[in-house]
């Protein structure tokens, strides 16, 4: 099964990627890990295959003498061209670039997901973000999830960070659909209801593990609903 | 009225800016313009306040040593902390960062938006894209409105570069619900329906001008909008 670690900046992806593959393995399961973010300096885990080899975005700075801005758009244009390697494995875990957006909205998400068959991605929320942002969070998936066309799991992470009250005061904000009216009490309640609904049925509260990429928490849990995935997408062969 | 200019990377947000600056300024209103992307070489038009005197995300990137990744979280952080000038006029239009989502999801945005009264989002889509994902451009348009909490256009970019054909085919695709349905053929149909509905009720297709910043295509619309969207929000004084 081919795993996409999707997020914001700052979620967590890179040490996700390693941590749940090192737990991957300890359950017997053969892992192969892949690095497609051309613009991080240093990674908690040893890429199998590592997009950095080919160009990098402070290369791109260098060689184009572009901003940051131009250079990671660059860097896309070429991440969307890259021929990755067959990796033979149980799971391939795909950390990908530090802003999901550009790897959305320039293609290269779609080219790569869309190569390849039985595809997952792990979209990760920041539960130590000053503000949780939920509601973004949850349309930020649905987007991530329509535009590359793959079944998208809601994970939020960095449940270590959060004392007991806070992560129970997190569930009873998951399980009841008042916190989305609640956290836009400005917007038009009609309209919330609607997006409440349809962002339910795509990202049920007891399918939202919370996990910690640091010390493992939920990550039995995360492996339970990829077997679904798997189940329902009938590849159980 | 205090306008933001939001979209991905590569949506048009600078040129717009200044186009629309100079539109509105013909049109007889005093026009102010402030850059919020501390990540841009240049700028096509003058800003009344630039973020980029007090610090930029190469300067962050030397100064820390960090990378384009790391320096970019940095500056958003550095960015909700910047206290920005009262500018009187009737419209300022602020230019937001390169990638909108570290904007939406670093908090930087919603505190600058929050701390303004009288505001208004223009959400531009990219219609030159290779594909153009209007479905994508929706559900991001929608995570801004959530985490911003401000009313939100969305606004199609970039028709200068499409012939009439292709013109006629993104109108007919806007009108027709059935777009939707077509672009995921491989997700549950059900489950699109409902995230149609939502879409349409918050960007009903009459209300997404097809614009040009290069040419001014579509301003008058715009401006049209933004006009209802004061009236709405009761500041017609």
């Amino acid at each position: 099964m081919n795993v996409f670690i999707l997020g914001p900046a700052g979620s967590g992806k890179s040490l996700l990627s390693g941590s749940f593959a090192s737990y991957l393995a300890g359950e017997g399961y053969r892992v192969k890990l892949v690095n497609l973010d051309p613009g991080v300096l240093e990674l908690p885990y040893k890429a199998d295959f590592d997009v950095r080899t080919r160009f990098t975005v402070e290369g791109i700075m260098r060689e184009k003498g572009l901003g940051p801005n131009g250079a990671i758009l660059e860097a896309m244009e070429r991440l969307a061209r890259v021929s990755l390697p067959r990796l033979d494995a149980d799971y391939v875990l795909y950390d990908t670039p530090g802003q999901l957006e550009p790897f959305l909205f320039r293609d290269a998400g779609r080219r790569i997901v869309g190569s390849l068959k039985d595809c997952c991605c792990l979209f990760l929320g920041d539960l130590s973000a000053p503000r949780r942002n939920l509601l973004g969070f949850y349309l930020y998936a649905l987007t991530a999830r329509y535009t590359l066309e793959a079944e998208t799991l809601a994970v939020l992470n960095k449940v270590d960070l959060l004392n007991r009250e806070e992560t129970e005061m997190v569930r009873r904000l998951m399980e009841n659909p008042a916190f989305l009216l609640e956290a836009s009490a400005s917007l038009q309640d009609e309209m919330n209801l609607e997006v409440l609904k349809v962002l339910r049925s795509f990202f049920p509260p007891q399918r939202i593990p919370l996990v910690s990429a640091k010390t493992g928490v939920g990550f039995d849990e995360l492996l339970t609903l990829l077997f679904e995935v798997k189940c329902t997408c009938g590849d159980l062969t």
